[in-house]
């Protein structure tokens, strides 16, 4: 039996703490990180707070290894005396979605070998796939994701706000949208590019243009400038 | 039994072509756009070629009703003596590869309510999405399509060129690209959006950009300026 203790009640500690309540050889509690009194009952701490909040509320742990959960933070944040460790879910998580953590990828990482091994155990109790990932290495998935996550977003919110404008339903965009994700399973995402901007079609990037205000016209030119540039580097 | 030629070789005239061919009350012929001889015989032209050249196949067009496949093309640009319309498939086709007509929205115009009845006709063969869109909507469709294809795309190169500088597997990123997408079917991209530009998040925006090389930094910066003015209109 592994005793944890999940610090923090935001989205990323509840979906933890849920994961591992299922899971027999697991006992796990869920506690407030500003109400923190005696830890060194559980063998395992996992701080799933701010990254801001790390510092200070690894400095109150008592279990013999204490990780987090951040994809940003360096493990070196981390100021509890005892072992250190990361425990970081690769996903965007949601309060009251139910999350399938099987097909998570977690990214760990330890200070010696046998804390590696007993967070990998920990890992296959909830998720098949598994990452050795440095806190270097961490920081450039952190930034990834934002550009594959946060601005993808982005990229769905500024079309809808055309289509909008113009009456149309979003929706006639999904399959479109599906597609996209399917193309870069088989192939990379730089062979996939298509658009006007890869062809350097002038005349359907002005038309574009004239179709949208002003915000859009300068993302949009500053993508096709992008794209163009990549389509060189290849 | 209705007669169409499909007029273009390339990945639309070609998925439509296949697509046609399997079904049984509709006889379609591919022809080159460069040698249009006598096309009368047909009932529909279906002209599949680069905008550019629209005007001038149309030109050459014998058959009673005459649609282009264009997005961006307005119906006026077909220079035919006879009906005019547009059958608009809405998906990134890709030589080589099977297109599921089943799921593709298809856009649909027409100048007059029996031509348009016709072309449902036409498209119910092949999806069960039709949808009827003006010379202008398809516009903004179209460049909607840039935003959440070509763009979207694009975010997906940058961050697999972040990961191959840190000797990072780009799949690990694939369950976060797929939940993405997921979000958006039950939400508004807008109310999905999460990440440091949303929350302001100063320290690890320049985390971000400390990792990243100039042309990443730009966009980096202006995808971030922008989630926050679209932030404001909420």
């Amino acid at each position: 039996m592994i005793s944890i203790a999940v610090i923090g009640l935001g989205n990323v500690g509840s979906h933890l703490y849920n994961a591992f309540k299922k899971v027999s050889n697991i006992s796990v509690t869920q506690l407030n990180s500003r109400h923190l009194k005696d830890t060194s009952d559980f063998d395992i701490a996992i701080i799933a707070v701010s990254d801001d909040a790390i510092t200070e509320v690894s400095k109150q742990v008592n279990t013999p290894l204490v990780v987090h959960t951040s994809g940003s933070a360096g493990m070196a944040e981390l100021q509890n005396k005892s072992r250190k460790g990361v425990f970081y879910p690769l996903q965007t998580f949601t309060k009251d979605t139910i999350v399938d953590f099987d097909r998570i990828p977690i990214c760990i990482e330890a200070e010696n070998d046998q804390d590696l091994k007993l967070l990998e155990k920990l890992v296959a109790f909830i998720s098949d796939r598994i990452f050795h990932i440095s806190s270097e290495q961490r920081k450039s998935i952190h930034v990834s994701a934002v550009f594959v996550n946060n601005f993808v977003n982005h990229m769905y919110t500024m079309a809808e706000s055309i289509c909008k404008e113009h009456n149309v339903p979003f929706q006639i965009l999904h399959p479109l949208i599906e597609e996209t994700v399917n193309k870069i399973k088989t192939i990379r995402p730089i062979e996939a590019q298509t658009g006007p901007a890869k062809r350097n079609d002038i005349k359907t990037i002005q038309k574009h243009l004239d179709l949208l205000n002003q915000q859009q016209q300068e993302i949009y030119i500053k993508l096709t400038e992008s794209i163009q540039v990549y389509g060189k580097k290849l």
